[in-house]
């Protein structure tokens, strides 16, 4: 006699997975996953980690004479398996209604060929976040050590890629990349979110940085700094409303200090300061100030919601 | 001469081992590790999810109609594979005592049998929470992206099966299981915490539920919120007592906000909402709203104990 | 006619680079990388935890009685790997300046010899680490479980190791070290930090303890705390100042509980307890005890900074 | 300074390539290789050989009372697989004129099918196979040894594939997976061959089957037999006609010794035997024997052709 | 609709197993596979070749001050590993008797801790044979050169390990451990063959040594050479008698040329020479010279018999 | 107590290499393997066959518009990779005398940059193989067959490499490169070996070519083929003499069968033909053909040398 039983197992497992198919009105056609794949995303991103960084973050054996063929033949690669996601990812959108294949795979191009241009000024943000952290940081001790080591560098790297696949409207392969930051580095930025220049994350776990988030120029912030929603608007029918602008606008050279939460479209004025651990709902001047005591008195008596 | 000298180092090594066992009152019987093993844990987790939600978390080549056939044979390997660590947990609980191999053969393959009978209830759970996660995140875009993105959900899964381990008497598998996924997504879910249907934890880092919580259905935590305990029993020996209910109870449809600290065995009443950062040791009544505002009366001069 | 003109793109990223390098004065010559390899690091931490701990974190199929051999095995192959580290590191620091070969290739095996030789009294702390979570956690069921799954612990062995790295003036080494950790458990710790025997940080989540802390024995922190620098001091000329003391002085037996923010060179005396989420600037005298409620007086209205 | 040039070899490796494709008249269009890949046949292979074969060359982990569902899982990811393989191969065949995608995709979907449904009689060819070895040499001990250390079985494995490859007209995979054997073995069968039952090929290295040899059942060779052509048919134009018989028929019964070589379309009549090293371009009667000495006489003055 | 019907086939397979395993008799108890591993054999046999050769076919970063650790962890490891799949060929040869696991178990540790004593034996021997190439091949350059590229060698390797497994009565072991080396080298030597120091084959592929040879030392053969069985014995109901003596003994001095077949109990005398392509089926005496020439008059009629 | 007493193990390898290392006049002094490694040779090869055939050898993904980039990268990271084993072979040579390591590292840059600069006509003659075997088989029925099927044309690749390496004076890498070749296909060509354009090899097992061997253009050769030494020179004291010329010298246009063997310095004319299994030591006139027939005469009665 066998061990174990399978049988009845597998066929209730069966079961609850028609229920849920039914309920999700899936065809019950046969076929394989058309969905995009972590795994190849990983793939994707490391490549183009090696592609913008080809002497850090590129193969070790590398040379600095030789990077163009590096990069030519690695930013080939990736992009036409970028390709393969994004049609994924567009087939998947389309999903429930007729689609023009050809047309489909048009806009795949030209997506991948816009996301390829946009490479270049990519790094060139990214070496003002370096920058930011090696100048904001007493401890860095060079370029690279902040390159190489530093959490909130990382979550940038990605943060900059997904953005871009965010605004060519692939939320999916957007999540995917932000998701594996957030997972080795505890920051979680949303994909939508607006990041000025020389932006410095220091230590990082526990950052959330919302979708409408608007982030200026040279702003620094610290771990477990929430800027998030107030409150989910919701249209006439009580349904949540999709893409009104509900997280902080922080202007340039504000610093925000750990454990500090920030909720809905307040904007924190250039230059300001604001305290760790400070609970904020309401905007602060340009150079203004703001310490955990400070921010008592302003709470309403209303339950703060996050997104 | 040699570049390093590495024998005194491998004899001073050698020593302080020797110390640890006598402390530890270890046999110094040679013999290999009779302990489960993370590495085959991690392998049978993976299997497990693919098993759950094979045309997600499968092999990337698989096609729905043929489903069964890569489960009952992806199950038969991984319940075989928990069967081994399940006889070396067994076997370690019973290290300092005789015990009948046969007997514990028994157990082992019930236990296993047991585990393998509440997949399909699992697989029902999850789908609740894969829903509530998409029903309550306005981002979401589908229930395929929270499944393979929301870090959350990656918690409960790991926590629904981890849950089965504990209640099965394993809690080493079961703290290896959850371990995992703290390790991936910051959320640090005790193997023990009873967990109803629905539940949603958006963005995660630094979640922390202790092992008697008890939670309801349609609950929703954010980031860095904690279900502590406020203080540790303790015997009329002054040595902590163990398994004594020590963690909230979240009734039905309660909401808690980013932040927010609640410790000791108070209860939130069905549907109410307790605000970001709040600091909560007592009991909050149905429908009630919570605030920090609020919450600073209520302190005790205590030094609140976490576990 | 090729999916992508690769071309341009690939004589921008150039643009870009030689525009950073120019702006970092870094030579054009042609070479390879130079640098610490974050992968090699791994791979010497991961041998490194097999020789400390044989029979826990060594590799599966190994037996008691031939420990000492693949420790010696292991040991001269990590202190190889990490020589040629240290050579890197050692060569980067220097790359400004004329140096002498040889000196440097006598000065990297000091450094490696005077590590290795570190390595009982390092075990000899983990151990006590190892027994004070096993103490301090009424859940911890074994030391092996402790030992095994206990975020904590992960980051406590890479911390003492890291740290021997930093006070052997390899701060790159070091900072690689620790944040591979901090990757898998969320705690950043920095090398330079000062810890005494018997040290435990449950959950874990957010912990951050900054360069000059200074912890005594016995002491416990739960998740999200921080040992945070105030302010940063600066020079006549406004620089900011490098290694002042600056983080809080933690004495022995100390238990802070989840979340509290210690900033500045404050004492936390002997035996005195924090209460989750304090906020603390000042000192706590030996057997104090600090809840929020306590503590919302003491703050100044200066923005808190931290490093 | 670089330390190689590499730019006047790549541009001497383009120019040399452009020369090839020139005279091959191969489109510069730019393209990915549409071939089919050895290292996909060799998966494809693999898994075709656990499937035939479960309980020896499957999973090491697999059970008997769980084969089907391994089998199932298997063959159905080794079908599509072998699906895309083909479709490379018909696609290749049709390069060089106008075809419609989808007949072509038809008729690679029937080719598989009708793959498939060949194997279960592959095993039961391979079964006889394997009796023959074990019968027919002393020195094995069981048929499990055979099947698992006899190159000649390696060999036949492979054969009885890629001879079903080659009926259905795909002679680049029939050819990949025939040379993954020789590769192993030194054995070199044609997928052409037509080969009976209980078919016995003992050490092996340097047998040599030609592409119109027929064998009868129980035919028993060694190593270094030769089955070869004795001349090229050539057309009128002087041009070498294909697939006409130019190979030997060894009918039922035959055994030829180690070296042997016979050449052209001669019949070695029922029970034969052929001595070692006998080189033989004539018929041999039913029950016959052939020895080197023999042979001699035969001999033509006429230089002797093989493929 | 499923591109293709996997049921039907999966059936006809399980058809064909079913037959075949009665055919043999195999019971149908569900179970997983008891059978030595080639697997696990190629890891022992790879780790067994660092513990013989450690600077040449040991890890690349070992060093010569350190190898005892690494031979005695390397031996363990492989030993225990050895030890496993002695048990596994030990049950299998019980499989059809009852059998006391004990006496088994201590049967299969004696049998490992024998093999492991004739290791240091196995390395002079093998040093033999290194220097017998280097002194016969006016093409080697040094030792190391034989030791790391002669395909020779490589099989002598294979074979002084395989004839400890024979003569310790583990047949499956030792043919798995020759035929890898088959597999790599074209030269196939039974692991019965006894063979003496200082011998040396050259090129080698096709080299068939079968089981009862006895060869003196200082022996040379070129590639294609075969000391095979004349004709297979038989009782006096027909069978194959097995164990009888019927390949050559070749004694001290020896060469013999490619292509050379020598088939039977003959013995080829001392310091004997044997030319290219002979067919040899009687003794030749010591000092003797034969040629293709003069082996064609020795012929007899009857067909030439090989194993 | 353990199973096995490793010590008394380790200790008598430890003494067999001692034994042998004194023999040897081996230094005793520690350190690492300075010897070219197997592993990075085959690294090394299997990149440059991607570089000389880019769409048939190289990466699946790639595609011929982003070739060059592919090549420049992954030639520039070959011959990096190939100028340390140069390095370690030309230390190797130098082992036993003093040498100046500056002008060692020269003598490394320039062999591998002429070795680089060779590739190119490597590759044209490559081509011309290819053709060769397509024309010659009328089996074949594309040149991609040919160049990823055929043995012998894999065969050619490394032997026109490995003969760079051999006229470079490298025979330590000529010898790894053409030995990878051998283990795969059976074919043993001597690095040494001068080959012409359009050379086939059919089918290829147990092929031999000798060190001196001289081949013309377009020329054909059968499996089992050996062009060998007839006897060694010796000199005025006995010792073989090395380098002089003693393999056959094979002209233009020649075919050689399955099974010849040539020894010895003969030459064969342009356009001859010798059949299969003849044994040939004396010339062969321009257009002439050998058959088995015709040799027998020829023979000397001296024991045939082959080396």
């Amino acid at each position: 006699m066998a061990v174990f039983d399978i049988n009845p197992i597998v066929n209730s497992l069966n079961a609850v997975r028609q229920e849920w198919r039914r309920s999700q009105r899936r065809s019950r056609e046969p076929g394989g996953r058309e969905f995009p794949s972590p795994q190849a995303i990983t793939k994707i991103l490391d490549d183009l980690k090696g592609v913008l960084f080809p002497m850090r973050l590129g193969p070790l054996d590398l040379r600095q004479e030789s990077e163009d063929f590096y990069i030519g033949h690695t930013l080939d690669s990736a992009l036409h398996a970028l390709l393969h996601q994004v049609r994924l990812e567009l087939q998947y959108q389309k999903r429930h209604q007729p689609h023009d294949g050809e047309e489909l795979e048009i806009r795949a191009i030209a997506v991948v060929q816009a996301f390829a241009s946009a490479l270049p000024d990519i790094r060139r943000l990214l070496d003002t976040d370096v920058l930011a952290a090696y100048q904001g940081d007493p401890a860095a001790r060079s370029v690279d050590e902040v390159l190489l080591c530093y959490p909130g560098v990382l979550a940038m790297i990605h943060h900059r890629i997904a953005h871009q696949f965010y605004i060519q409207d692939l939320p999916l392969l957007a999540r995917m990349s932000s998701e594996l930051a957030h997972s080795q580095t505890g920051i979680d930025i949303h994909p939508g979110a607006q990041i000025g220049a020389s932006f410095f994350i220091d230590h990082g776990t526990g950052v959330v940085i919302g979708e409408t988030s608007i982030i200026g120029e040279r702003v620094r912030i610290y771990q477990a700094v929430t800027l998030g929603a107030k409150r989910f608007p919701t249209d006439s029918n009580g349904k949540l409303e999709k893409g009104l602008p509900r997280h902080p606008i922080v202007e340039d050279d504000v610093v925000i200090y750990a454990g500090a939460t920030i909720l809905g479209r307040v904007t924190l004025g250039q230059g300001c300061t604001v305290g760790g651990n400070v609970w904020l709902i309401d905007d602060v001047p340009p150079g203004g100030h703001v310490t955990q005591a400070d921010s008592q008195g302003m709470r309403t008596c209303d339950p703060a919601a996050e997104e």
